[in-house]
């Protein structure tokens, strides 16, 4: 199998893509069966008793774009990388435990997120948040490491690392400010939201600002 | 990353759709879960209790369909979408998010279409529908205006957005109407199933009428 | 769009299949949620208990055999059909509705196969079947009547729709028979599988026989 | 369709693939549907409850290091195998079988690995793993006998065979083990789980080891 390596390389990443693909997919969508349709007796109606759910929403809302911004930055990441190795499928394969953990995190915040037992379904969630942004740091710095990447120059793969280094720092900041204050984790959350939403210009910004500097 | 960009851009799509495939195949598969197989009695029979039970395969028929056209439609748009950005992404990712809401809409409409609840279940199904409406007419709009698209001529691009206007525009209607007549709402949806279920015949016909007036 | 196909015509088809296998997974791996760990009292153990549930693992694989034979046909004719028209795309979409409601008519299946509404339970799922066989010969009478396939020699076109005409002739046969005994169902079931499992080789046969005659 | 064959070939194994790939990613998505939010009563705290549930965490990772393990190895046959027939259609049918199974084998594990039924559940959990070995030792097998995999050398085919025998003798023991003792069951499990991490470099080892001996 050796030998094929080079002719391979374009098949072997898309089908690594493919499964991530799947398990983001399946993740983001058991989302929804954490929500159940209320039962409505008889002298009640339906809306307030939905909008007296707004926990599970919120929930859904958050576990919904940690799993979307987790697969484009995923896609992004791959769409450099074009070798692939048994290390880098077990990083991957890390990567996907985490984000297969993700819906029942998610229905741990759902259902505690207005109640004394807030503050540890909080920890649960952001400490499944940063293992996150770990993997997805691994997974770059290991492909870039090991030339796993197409040629590019060396500036760009670093303005990438740069902002994946980002990832874990963010991510573990907000862990460890979960045990402080919840409306904090949930601003800085937010700015995550921001700075990976769209991978590629926030690495553009970064780079202009260190030309700036220098 | 940047200066790969041309050669990329078939395998960028390429993931959009997979992902995208994974979670309307996910959402419309979940919409069995629903479907819960009743219990018999000692003195009952099976058929007559399925048949009592009309309300939820409406339903499971109601959220299959919606999914199925807004899949031939997503597929129909992106054949022609050839480059891919992070706003993309993003509004696609709002696209996937109500296509992951619906099988809970499904669900709630399938529980209370046939109760005193009934109108508000159909304004929540409708409301996700005309979401999907403009979401579907957003991806668009973005795309062509943004030159995300295959060159073809700006006549069948105008062609297209003529097209698209209708989405928003019928699924609102319908979504208003959902306050005064349910049964007005299920005519037009199938309407609006007619002319989405074969785009490119819509598109055509719409343009010969248009040749046909100048 | 029009003056794209024939550079399109890979890529349409390819999604259709993506979409596709995208359903046929999720319902064949949905059958498992069906299948639940009994609890064990005190008294108890836990090998007999599992045993006692034969109904449920034989409902399983008369399921999850039914969808793979699905898949490996559906995957035949695609591998013919290149092309993909709007119609082609909803007889593919009655056919998934079909795949999507399996997991369902198994759920029934494996609870009442072993009661007095087995009768009705096996009706429902060999009419369900029957729908799979008609949906499964559209699909290819059409394509191959639209000249949406590949070019092919007509007597190979021919050998393949001779083939597929027993899909819905077997499956209705079955569908009938199940109102008046079960275990010859059961043993059509497994001749159909039998014939199906590959249907390149039971073409050859068929072809053969042709030649042999004439 | 026979005359085809050739061109088709990629498309082939392609589409056998991302069936595949499919069921691997719901089936291991689906093991998290198994992990229960603790409903926490007014004098409990959450995390310890969390924590008296480790059984659940134990046995949701062996099942999606199982999986996981499993694809990487199947995504490593794949990369060689490049044509498909019926046969090898059927047998990979079965693998996927097993794969769906797991869920169900992974969940009983969870309910009785801490009680009296342990020994049945640890019994049912590795037959099943034996299951899987079988499959993939004979897709392997098949495939290279049949020459449906790329041309390679020779011997590179038989050091791939030999390390897929490994497959079924080492879960066949863990299977025959189990009835003794569950600790050296996890140690066995753990060497397989590091032997297969990596099929490629294991196989490089077992070559070089077959070098020195001659």
């Amino acid at each position: 199998m050796e030998n094929k390596k080079t002719e391979n390389s374009t098949k072997e990443t898309s089908r690594i893509e493919a499964f991530s693909d799947g398990v983001f997919a399946i993740a983001i969508t058991l989302l929804v069966l954490d929500i159940h349709v209320p039962s409505v007796k008889d002298n009640e109606s339906l809306l307030p008793l939905l909008l007296a759910d707004w926990t599970t929403y919120l929930a859904f809302l958050i576990g919904f774009f940690t799993l979307l911004v987790c697969w484009i930055n995923h896609h992004y990441i791959f769409e450099s990388i074009c070798r692939c190795n048994g290390t880098l499928l077990l990083l991957n394969g890390f990567k996907l435990l985490v984000v297969s953990f993700t819906p029942f995190a998610t229905a741990m915040l759902s259902k505690y997120i207005d109640t004394k037992q807030q503050q540890a379904a909080v920890n649960i969630y952001t400490f499944n948040f940063f293992l996150m942004g770990m993997a997805m740091f691994f997974i770059w710095y290991y492909a870039s490491r090991k030339g796993l990447t197409k040629t590019a120059s060396p500036e760009i793969l670093k303005s990438v690392t740069r902002l994946y280094i980002l990832a874990p720092v963010l991510s573990g900041t907000i862990f460890i400010l979960s045990f402080f204050s919840i409306s904090v984790c949930l601003i800085l959350f937010v700015i995550m939201f921001l700075i990976f939403m769209i991978p590629e210009n926030t690495r553009h910004r970064l780079e202009k600002r260190k030309h700036a500097n220098s």
